[in-house]
């Protein structure tokens, strides 16, 4: 089985990359687990984090906007795309043309180059909690409203996924995912980023800043948690899914200050006390446009499970990113 | 007051620039209804029916596909773009690269070029009940789940129009038309075409086949009711209108049947018995996967009307296309 990752070296594709390596977890076209034969890592970027090593890798770094380059990446032994690579929301909202180019040109790109194959490979595409808008609760069946141009080619290419599966050009599921939390490295251009920097960097001995009030709510959903959806979407018996390809993640719905607590009740005072409160009114007034609560029946219906737990959201960050141990 | 339409001498391109030479109609950056000084008419194709003869008027031939083209033609003289070209919903289901390069592409250049004169013209863009899918009875708010290649990318087109006009750089509005009855002319690739032919043919004396169930229901609206809601979205106050620019347009809602009974009543039996019913599944099972209910409160509170009867529909193409003479 040949697998392209978008995005490959980002923090999701490589912890997907990882997975599917160590054990056959992706359905092949014969029904059953199969192994990963050749698994093609795709991104912009020379690999920050080390990537798999493994003789199975390929890395290739190349731009997602080039549609050569992208018909190149997907061939005819290509039998599923997961594509990560994207412009995140703040960098999207900050640079018109680049969003556009990446997230709208490069999905298309994708779509296209998988169709050229005539094989109709899986296209597994990454949504977001952003192409809604206004909504607190949201569902599979709410209409998208983006009110930011990443929401806006996000919910684009969730429609050219549906009309390029409707044609049987392409094998098309969609995957909206809540904020992911905690998110290791360094903050990104998301607007959400601060939802991973006030439990990160604490744990790890840094002072941080929360912008936003204590009563504000967040849908988000761990890495890990995450990287079992897009392996559970891939492997969902496509009849199921039907004409809309698209699956909203569930997630839980803390406060903020409920994030909190779970970090003081894990690391202690002198962890939750490296978080100061410094409202942005910016930051703030797109948390409160961001939907906090889904009821994605679609996606319980096929078995993808959010985390059980903050506590278990930290436990496994600090398993997972710090070898278990967290600066107390 | 400099004004472009893009198919600008199609169906409904050539009526409202004959409306908007003969009066003003259109509310200028001043808040008054203005002359319009210049009125370019791009397309395609040359004129089949004769463009308005009038010095004001400019015919421009081209394709909307070539970004150069477009944005030579929406120049910092342009206070208002009215964008009709399109691949119609036969036409783009049949050619799907076609579809994507004039119904997208062509789209996003004319917002582009409007984006680039820096002066934030009025985009008024043409949308479709086929954004639609599934639901019977739609409106405002409805959620988008488009079936077809056409309704994907009038999707798509929507929510472009909605970013590109919240980042300021266009004063965007999108009209979502029902199904345009009676189209004068030859029938063109629309799947709807029927709904026009049935009454079109027997009224200039010529045979038809009507390839739907009588009980079948359809949204629709006259060339005139429609060309009247482009200038009233046109000159509505665009603070009405908030965030979501798309304002579904009402229409009448009646069987086929009835159709027929109106053109019975209206013509007699000579005219009626020209139709003949032939049913074609695959018309069916389009036009049943259709909304034929509109119940568009922001059209209404725009002052936007639908026709006031089927006899007035009939009676309004006998005498704007018949020279009020229909064949006994």
């Amino acid at each position: 089985m040949k697998v392209v990752i978008t995005g490959g070296t980002g923090m999701l594709g490589r912890r997907l990359a990882l997975r599917i390596l160590a054990a056959p977890e992706l359905i092949g076209p014969d029904g059953t687990l199969q192994n990963v034969d050749r698994l093609v890592l795709f991104d912009a970027f020379p690999p920050v984090e080390p990537p798999p090593d493994d003789p199975r890798v390929e890395i290739v770094t190349g731009d997602i906007c080039d549609r050569g380059v992208v018909a190149g990446l997907i061939d005819t032994q290509t039998d599923a795309v997961f594509h990560f690579a994207a412009v995140v929301s703040g960098g999207a909202e900050a640079d018109f043309d680049l969003g556009y180019a990446v997230n709208l040109d490069g999905g298309r790109n994708v779509l296209e180059a998988a169709r050229q194959t005539g094989r109709c490979p899986k296209i597994i595409f990454t949504s977001s909690l952003a192409v809604y808008g206004g909504e607190r609760s949201v569902d599979d069946s709410t209409a998208l409203t983006p009110q930011t141009s990443y929401g806006t080619q996000k919910a684009i290419g969730e429609l050219m996924v549906n009309d390029f599966t409707r044609k049987g050009f392409v094998d098309g599921r969609t995957l909206r995912l809540p904020t992911i939390v905690i998110r290791p490295g360094k903050p990104n251009a998301a607007a959400s980023g601060f939802a991973s920097s006030i439990l990160r960097e604490p744990l790890q001995g840094d002072e941080v800043v929360n912008p936003v009030e204590p009563e504000s709510r967040m849908l988000i959903l761990s890495p890990k948690r995450a990287v079992q959806a897009f392996i559970d979407i891939h492997n969902a018996d496509g009849a199921i899914l039907g004409m809309n390809r698209s699956v909203m993640m569930n997630g839980l719905s803390p406060k903020v200050s409920e994030m909190l607590d779970a970090l003081r009740s894990y690391g202690g005072d002198s962890v939750a006390d490296r978080v100061r409160f410094e409202p942005d009114a910016l930051i703030q007034e797109i948390v409160d446009g961001w939907a906090w609560f889904s009821d994605g029946a679609r996606a319980s219906a096929l078995g993808m499970q959010p985390d059980a737990s903050l506590e278990e959201i930290i436990e496994t960050f600090v398993t997972e990113e710090l070898d278990g141990k967290f600066v107390a």
